[in-house]
């Protein structure tokens, strides 16, 4: 299979550790966001949305939508399960997907800050705030959350999809210097996720298509 | 079972449809999102992200993220299904359910649309045209996405949790003065939605809630 994603995009750096934990080999190609390759007529026609990731099976069709990725590979794929057998708790990790990738993600997310920056003519401070913002707003709902659970993971001693989730949001949160000293218990389950090889292949910096420097 | 929510808000919307196709009853608790009861103590102890909607169960366990709740009456509620049962096509309604759910009605809805008039200080017209313009970018990639397609429910012959998603967020689409026109195949599938006593009964107007007029 082909995964076209960029290596910061987080919702392809979700789709890398659930491939990863599942260990599914894919070629990965790049599109790079930064230079608007998403919005040129060959990836539009990849994936209409413009965004990434997608994922092209070996026949073919394709795939968008992280969360939508990761619950494919959750139904079609043996290896570790992303997601528990209770209901109950496939709702609590779900409730955090979306907390995550509705209610935090796609508003700090690159097409909205240049909007901001664009058409809206703010500052760049004001941007940078704006994503601080939503970022943080998110992460207190979730400590909040999950404060009083002790297990390695999330909800869970084993990595769930929420933990696919959870990692690359608290990457943007380092990138825009957010403290994370503010979020004991989700600081913890970061910890406890890098150590984990799956999650350290995925991280941005290890990607072919991110600069040197 | 209880569902706190609030009439106009979408999440709260695809929660009452999903309810209403799979014949459950509840009782409805609403929240007012516009004097600000979501940010109230006791709500906050509720669902601590202070969105709508929840969805308190008999032993008051409580769900949150109507993703995650439709998902969870999927699993849990015996009536037709939400989801059809084949993966592929799984995914390609829950893609719609996020590009809806994630990737549109987050950055139009009140929280943010007030953060823009308030911190942000710019004028109604701007903000209007922010949520203009976050509504017509999902509509049109969802319109490009399904145009090819002649089922009578976005992708199946029967309602699925991706038309629960669709039509509360043509409602807002609405109320922004967007034109439907543009997107046929939507509109298509929103007649035919809006034809089933569940989509009635679900619509914002009809709720407790709703001021008179």
């Amino acid at each position: 299979m082909k995964l076209f994603g960029y290596w910061r995009s987080s919702a392809s750096y979700r789709v890398r550790i659930a491939l990863n934990l599942k260990g599914i080999d894919v070629e990965h190609i790049p599109v790079n966001l930064r230079a608007g390759e998403q919005r040129e007529d060959n990836y539009a026609k990849i994936n209409p949305q413009l965004l990434v990731p997608t994922l092209e099976r070996e026949d073919g069709i394709r795939l968008t939508q992280s969360a939508a990725i990761i619950e494919y590979l959750e139904e079609t794929v043996a290896g570790p399960a992303l997601l528990p057998n209770d209901p109950l708790q496939r709702a609590r990790i779900r409730s955090v997907m979306t907390l995550i990738g509705a209610d935090t993600a796609p508003i700090q997310n690159l097409r909205v800050l240049k909007y901001l920056k664009g058409p809206l003519d703010l500052p760049q401070e004001t941007v940078d705030d704006w994503a601080r913002h939503w970022i943080a707003t998110g992460l207190t709902s979730l400590e909040k959350m999950t404060a009083s659970s002790s297990s390695s993971y999330l909800y869970t001693e084993t990595p769930t999809a929420a933990d696919c989730f959870l990692i690359p949001q608290i990457y943007n949160a380092r990138r825009y210097d957010i403290d994370m000293s503010a979020f004991p218990r989700l600081s913890e389950v970061e910890a406890t996720c890098l150590a984990l090889p799956a999650f350290e292949a995925a991280r941005p910096e290890t990607q072919a298509d991110a600069p040197d420097e």
